[in-house]
């Protein structure tokens, strides 16, 4: 018969057994952290209409979209989860209760330039709230808590969450004038961590026209550093020259001020002036979540205040606050640098019977006894030679293993395999889910992310 | 602005907060289950490559499909999990171990005709256990234990798995020298619900061209009934004429007679030789799983044993044996049914603090206390008026509140409301908390379906 060569297409994570089992490890952190804070799971569809989600239109974004005619419809596939919760929040306003707090982890598609780590089909794990009409500063203080709670539960403590507020760098430029030019500029201030202090300079006077004092102005600006106090402190030197300036400041004092109290530690958290985050879009806190020993893989959590989340769709003013993970992206990072745990068990079951007589109903009744205690339990019922069993269960890496012989059978016991100290014992089926259980719960608390 | 109107395409299921939690526990409900039996998450891309996901060609199906160019590509969504997990196992083959057991939920496409309760975006939730060469019939025999736990996890008792086998099926039509016709034959067989006894033998002789007397073999066959021991015991008749009919009735016995083992009552279970999925490609034991009060429904998990999952890909054999849950299509119909249940907690948290002092700090302090427990908490951070902030946790379905005033702050209480009962409260922070868990405690054992 012709046949077809099996292949997953390029940009398309597929992950094997063990890898998708810490996949969902980390997904299931998340969910459960996200649902902590009271977020509520959606799902919404991967389709949708042209027109609804290129309601925005124009920019790079359209070019990368996957979007296809069926019969008379002009089709599209979601290219992040904030559209659909636009579309989601306007069409189903009058059933929602605001503020709205949602979680959402799903795929979403762009047609990239295909290379290695860039995914044409990959997760994201949004939040957001979103109010009717108004929504108060607490919930852009409480997004770092949320952060700080999900890079933790991960297993991950050196992490920084970098804070911004959009309202001190809009009132700053206007204070210098330079309110028209303030996206340019601060597209170049962007680039200090690659083209440097003189880079931007350059850029800033050559390219887009600033007096040397302007720009000596925002240099100063951008180079207050120092812990939380001192920059508030710094910032305060400003004070008065301009309200949304000092409006911002005040935001960024009830974020920075709330920390203790969410329990986010001082050393987890740094106020830090560079952060714009590309998007017109944001118009309070901004959020960016770095790696400290991995600076080079840049934000792995960013997001932040905006003020018209559904402006193209509704004429009701829907403010809202949200951060985005790029869990494929991340995923593949993780792997790469080796900081996915190896010590869980990514293995199908916690155990595997192996019968070692023909009739296997003994083993089928263990088996169904143990599943009654939550044990996840492999029966192996091919006829296979002892060392294929035994491969079979190395392989997955199960890490236990149940002998059931006609000895053991006839003494109503079972023989314990511990196939990661090689311990093996025959005791009576109570002490083995005792084991088992102990080590389920031991299992349970290792972090699916380590860092090395 | 220009706006334009917020829609969901027909067809494509989005489902409001209460809900998506219903749907939540169901999922979660499929994964523990599938998970207890040693079956291990897959996540493949939603896209593939035409030429791959077409490999087997031709159909109803390749109509319906989703197919666009993207650059160069013909592209297409799945419209099933298993083509998707046959190029899986023949893409990944040396890097599985086999059995290779997976459990995979995810969405699949078919542009079918709209109409109400027919969806074109749609979950599947499917089991395979895939063999390598040769496959023990001891994994058919635990397909019904598998299918009765996770009917019974979700909360259904009156349900029933109905069980055929294939080589039954055409061992008996090639006694009666109806190998040839055997596949329009079941097809007929299979319409005995809807056009009755006379209705079936009208086409089996009129159209198929069957003499009177296998028309009076088949009528006697297919009306074999009663409980499993009357069934098995019929089929014994038939045995020694024909090698494939002997070997399918050995099958059957070994399935049925492994039943009490695997946990499965005899009232969730029976012989049915009606049953014979419409799929040329099962090859031995078949399922089909009816809600005994809701028929009308059809079968709601179904599958079999297939010898050849890959054979577009590999020439490799690759037994399996799999089930599918069309979740999406039951989640509508259980919907409609009222069939889910309303008294799980389907709101975004488990209690919701409400500040009633200006400075929120002492609310923040509360609710990272109370998460660290495990408790999903929400604090109320507009400024609104009291009532609308009860109105608010009456509208998202909070099953505790609560008041933190100056006077339980000075006294180091906090006041908490049973949404449910009315009850309300002053007492320590560690009796609400322990309150609040041993609801969690309740509302985690009740079933996302019930029974009316």
């Amino acid at each position: 018969m012709g046949r077809v060569s099996p292949r997953t297409l390029s940009g398309f994570m597929e992950l094997l057994p063990p890898q998708q089992q810490q996949m969902e490890r980390i997904m299931s952190a998340l969910r459960e952290t996200y649902s902590l804070y009271g977020f509520t799971p959606l799902d919404t569809p991967l389709i949708e209409a042209s027109e609804v989600l290129l309601a925005k239109g124009g920019g790079e974004t359209e070019k990368q979209i996957y979007r296809f005619q069926k019969g008379d419809a002009d089709l599209s596939l979601r290219f992040d989860l904030t559209v659909p919760l636009a579309k989601y929040v306007a069409l189903h306003y009058g059933e929602l209760s605001f503020p709205f707090r949602r979680y959402q982890i799903g795929k979403v598609y762009r047609g990239e330039r295909a290379q290695r780590g860039r995914f044409r089909e990959f997760y994201q794990a949004d939040i957001d709230v979103i109010g009717d009409g108004q929504l108060s500063i607490v919930n852009e203080a409480e997004i770092p808590a949320i952060i700080y709670s999900t890079f933790t539960k991960l297993g991950l403590k050196r992490f920084q969450i970098r804070v911004n507020n959009r309202k001190i760098l809009n009132g700053f430029y206007a204070m210098l004038g330079l309110s028209e030019k303030a996206g340019d500029v601060m597209r170049t201030v962007d680039k200090l961590d690659k083209i440097g202090r003189s880079g931007v300079e350059k850029v800033l006077t050559a390219e887009i026209g600033l007096t040397g004092e302007q720009c000596g102005e925002i240099l100063n600006f951008i180079a207050i550093q120092g812990d939380n106090a001192a920059v508030l402190s710094a910032l305060e030197g400003y004070r008065g020259r301009h309200q949304l300036f000092d409006t911002g400041l005040d935001e960024l004092r009830t974020v920075v001020g709330s920390l203790a109290g969410f329990g986010v530690p001082e050393e987890n958290f740094a106020v830090d002036l560079t952060i714009a985050r590309g998007l017109d879009y944001y118009t309070g806190t901004v959020y960016e979540t770095t790696l400290l020993d991995h600076p080079e893989i840049g934000s792995v959590c960013s997001g932040g205040r905006y003020d018209n989340l559904a402006e193209y769709y509704t004429s009701k003013q829907l403010p809202g606050v949200g951060i985005s993970i790029g869990l494929t992206r991340l995923f593949y990072v993780l792997q790469e640098q080796g900081m996915l745990s190896e010590e869980m068990n990514t293995a199908p079951a916690d155990v595997l019977i192996l019968p070692m007589t023909e009739d296997l109903s003994p083993a089928i009744e263990l088996a169904t006894s143990l599943r009654q205690s939550e044990i996840r339990v492999q029966v192996y019922a091919e006829e296979k030679k002892f060392k294929q069993r035994m491969a079979y269960g190395n392989k997955i890496g199960v890490p236990f293993v149940i002998f059931l012989g006609e000895d053991e059978i006839a003494q109503g016991k079972v023989t314990l395999k511990n196939m990661r100290t090689g311990e093996q014992e025959t005791m009576l089926e109570d002490e083995a889910r005792t084991k088992i259980i102990r080590f389920q719960g031991q299992d349970d608390a290792i972090a699916p992310i380590r860092e090395v």
